[in-house]
């Protein structure tokens, strides 16, 4: 196994050259986020993802959970490294200062939640879950609640979990039965078994605040019925203090294939009676708007796994290039020159280079997508504020559905580099592949975002956010056309591709009323699609912006001449599957219903 | 955990009207080969592979095998297995009656070979191998050796390995250090170690006879210089009872990705001193020819592993077909019927047909090219039968390297149209993706594959083969012209995909003496071109065979409409990714080597 080192250059360089970085350290709040600041974070948390979270990757893979008497026990250190985690104040980076954050802009979380993600998934899945409550507690909670929880969820001292899958409701919440049954004090009592529960119980904090999905006696059947309960494990006192256990246990873990470290609860709610029946439990905000306030924020969730994308692709191709470089093997086809490194055999270059440039690409995405949202949250002007909205919503499920499917492809890659040894688990490269597995999975399955990029980010509008997202693209196309002969000729196969995703959207605008089956089918190719162009888009701009750093002079050349390698090397492989996939989405549904020879229906 | 059911019907079309098996029925020594005792083969191997093998495929994935005092301890159920899988006289299906085999055509025995790996890959692993190096010895052992030995084999009394692989020694088999030193009696003493060795060892059978490459004392450097010993687990006395223990062990088993029930060993030879240094071996054909037999055996053995992928895929295919008929979550898109079955939605019916017709393409292509090794084996013309393995030898590195990275792909799918359920490892998907991930590795990689079907098989003859190919393909196009609109569009976009292909080709062949660098970077897009064109070639074949049964009223006609809908989702998905393919070839290694705008090198 290799040592994880965080990316840092190639962070700073998109946080710089794509996401406007100084811009948005002149949005209000976000004065703070000066450039050494933000040097100065993301040193330290390469740090700690590097020497603290990274050691332990494997070990939580190897050891995994064990549920005991006492509750779930997590893996050989991982208490200590999360004590160091919660110290660091890194849960609280972009919480509000009021409640202890460091209020800072969600793009430096977002390089923050790479590295702990690349260092070590199992574990980072944990600290995501929190961060993810604080926004929904701070989204809906009372002020009372916010009171009571919030400093300590911000600091690390209590964890969060979020609660919405039931046996029979996985992608289809609709289906959610547990129940909540008011008191005469104002809480609730819950009802109801929850699974695949991540952190739904363990040993690393003093409290654990369950956000739960349930439904009201009153309420309407559908996802219209459902409310948002926050169900602590241990009840609160009035100053503050854990009072009694609350009737919310982990029953059973689930053995997975991958994320080991991270323990898959199924929670029984309610089930030991020592409340007189049910879970203790407090309405957040409205009745019956639970799923809408999940909605609220499945943007920074969904970013979120697609930043574990990210991670796990840069994890698997440091970890090949490394192997690659080391290992020697085989005579070099060219020179003729016997035993040689790996890395000298061309098909090896290929495939590591299609690692960093399809990693480099979803990064840009992600991060650039992250600071539209801190854009859309700061700017004084509405309009303006809607617009990068759009944009990001727009944007996040190219950025979870194409980011994590990259990680699946390429830590497959990251296995091949490595011949028969990939295949040995001790090597650890099998571990990121496994892991990487799950990513395209929770938070919303590929298809889920491929149908809310077609349906609520393309069709809604009638495609009114992707011409403003084409703007910038044709942009970009307009100064690689007046550079140097290579971005010229990167600039012609980003225009192509680009006219292959518009020329599909709008076969699909078409489409939607005359034929809504076709476009159902055509989802995912059309997420693919979009997931190759705007990669090329932001790939196009970081040729740009190293084409002019190495005429100016200016930095590190070895490292902008790469960036250029690596944007010209996606221009020949990726880019060009634009054209056959706006092929496949405008098939449609055509075989599915294709008359048979004989005249009878397929 | 789905049951394993062997797709008789699909193999049976395929066996009729893709391979022509009534043909090689009619070559000499295949007379038995007729449609009743097909039937009657593909009946009980789909009977034993679904009631014996496939329900212990869960059992070796959990329980693994043991490195014991007495040596490796396969998990519980596969003995019993061996034994049934032995009597009924699987091994020997297609040895020859001399030695007690069946004499059947290498083409039933890849359908065979596709169901036991579907039911149980890592069992069937073993089987394999024994089969691998009893064509090793009817190839060159000496006839003494094949007396006393082949019967037993082919039995399955005794099981047989290949010892290829040291630490220092992966793809690149020059750098093999083993040695064997002659001894006075003719006999050799071997020692060294060799690793990934399967089935090293086991407790099926009654002997191991292992096949192991190592050095002649005067042998020259690199691969010219290795040669091939028989070494027996145990010796054999001259009336054929087992003599003593030789010294070659098992010294350690891997922990692997995949495949846990195939006992992956790590063999000593002569560490123990026992018959004063080194392991009693005996020379096989001549010194120094070693590798020159091991690859006379490469075309079965990678058509074998390319079979394993087919077979992975259509055991993930079942299962999740299974799953998505039966788990019901969400509304019907199409009518708001509410709470339908997963299979009702139109993303899953396109990744359910989308495992479905990749299979059905690697399969027909996987059993063409077994047909072409009978016939290229049996025919009496010298000049056909060379035609025949020529073909058959330019397509075994796309059956190879196409259907083993089908397999990871379709695999995936077969996750993904679980849900979360998928990465939960009881549900049974998780081992097929985790399982497939050897099949690009072993037997040679993807690129190493890759470099086979440029360099070996379209340069040395400069396309000669490919056209020979493409001349069939063309066949193809042409009826499929001459058939209904439907078809006709197949046609339209496989003469595309064709013509890409043949452009590539000959792109290659001009480059190969001018920019080497450029057709080792182009190998593996060009093998994945390859696989998206043969793959829509087998299946317009595969199309016009069930338009004529239709026409004529004859068989199960949904079975007929179903290929015909397989076949146009392929054109649509598939076939397009051709010239995108292209492309990708035709780019060499431009990006690599692109001047960068300050006009130094990259």
């Amino acid at each position: 196994m290799s040592h994880y080192q965080a990316p840092v250059q190639d962070m700073r360089f998109v946080l710089d050259e794509i996401v406007g970085l100084d811009e948005i350290a002149q949005l209000p709040g976000y004065e703070e986020a000066t450039p050494d600041l933000v040097d100065a974070v993301l040193d330290e948390a390469a740090r700690l993802s590097t020497e603290v979270l990274a050691p332990l990757n494997r070990v939580g893979d190897v050891e995994g959970c064990q549920l005991t008497a006492a509750g779930v026990r997590t893996p050989t250190g991982w208490k200590e490294a999360y004590r160091a985690f919660s110290a660091g104040g890194w849960i609280g980076l972009a919480s509000p200062p009021k409640f202890g954050g460091q209020g800072l802009p969600q793009v430096l979380g977002a390089a923050v939640k790479e590295m702990s993600s690349a260092a070590n998934l199992a574990f980072s899945v944990g600290t995501l879950l929190t961060m993810g409550a604080i926004e929904a507690l701070l989204f809906c909670a009372s002020d009372e609640l916010k009171a009571i929880y919030l400093d300590k969820m911000v600091s690390g001292e209590w964890t969060g979990t979020m609660n919405l899958t039931e046996p029979q409701a996985g992608s289809d919440l609709a289906l959610i039965r547990s129940r909540a049954e008011p008191q005469a004090d104002g809480s609730y009592r819950i009802f109801g078994q929850k699974i695949f529960i991540s952190y739904g119980d363990h040993d690393l904090a003093d409290n654990i605040v369950h956000l739960v999905l349930a439904r009201l006696p009153d309420a309407p059947a559908g996802v219209k019925g459902i409310s948002l309960f926050l169900v602590p494990k241990f009840l609160v006192n009035g100053d503050g203090s854990l009072g009694a256990r609350n009737d919310a246990y982990c029953v059973s873990l689930e053995h997975k294939l991958g994320i080991h470290g991270s323990p898959t609860c199924v929670m029984a709610y309610g089930d030991q009676g020592t409340f007189g029946g049910g879970a203790v439990g407090y309405l957040l905000g409205q009745p019956n708007r639970g799923l809408e306030y999940m909605f609220v924020m499945m943007n920074e969730a969904r970013l979120g796994v697609g930043l574990q994308g990210v991670a796990l692709g840069e994890r698997a191709y440091q970890q090949a290039r490394a192997y690659a470089g080391e290992r020697q093997q085989g005579r070099d086809a060219l020179s003729g020159e016997a035993l040689v490194t790996l890395d000298r055999h061309p098909d090896i270059r290929r495939m590591l280079l299609s690692m960093k440039s399809r990693v480099e690409a979803a990064r840009a995405l992600a991060y650039y997508t992250a600071g539209l949202l801190d854009r859309a949250h700061t700017v004084d002007d509405p309009e303006q504020a809607k617009s990068y909205l759009d944009q990001a919503e727009l944007l996040i499920p190219i950025v979870k559905g194409g980011a994590t499917e990259m990680s699946v492809e390429v830590t497959s890659l990251g296995i091949q580099i490595h011949g028969g040894m990939g295949f040995i688990e001790e090597t650890g490269a099998a571990q990121y592949w496994r892991d990487a597995r799950i990513t395209t999975i929770y938070e919303g399955t590929t298809g889920i975002q491929a149908n809310d990029l077609v349906f609520r980010k393309l069709l809604r509008d009638r495609g009114a956010c992707l011409k403003r997202i084409g703007t910038q693209i044709a942009a970009t196309i307009c100064g690689l056309d007046q550079s140097t002969p290579p971005l010229q000729a990167f600039g012609k196969k980003l225009q192509e591709a680009w006219t292959a995703w518009l020329t599909a959207s709008d076969w699909l605008l078409g489409q939607a009323q005359v034929d809504p089956e076709s476009v159902l089918i055509a989802a995912v190719p059309y997420l693919d699609l979009a997931t190759a162009v705007t990669g090329g888009w932001m790939l196009g701009q970081s040729a740009l912006a190293a084409a002019l750093r190495l005429e100016r002079g200016e930095g590190d050349p070895e490292f902008f001449r790469a960036k250029i390698v690596s944007a010209c090397f996606y221009a020949d492989q990726r880019l060009p599957l634009a054209v056959a996939l706006a092929a496949t989405v405008m098939a449609g549904a055509t075989a599915l219903s294709a008359p048979c020879p004989d005249g009878s229906p397929a």
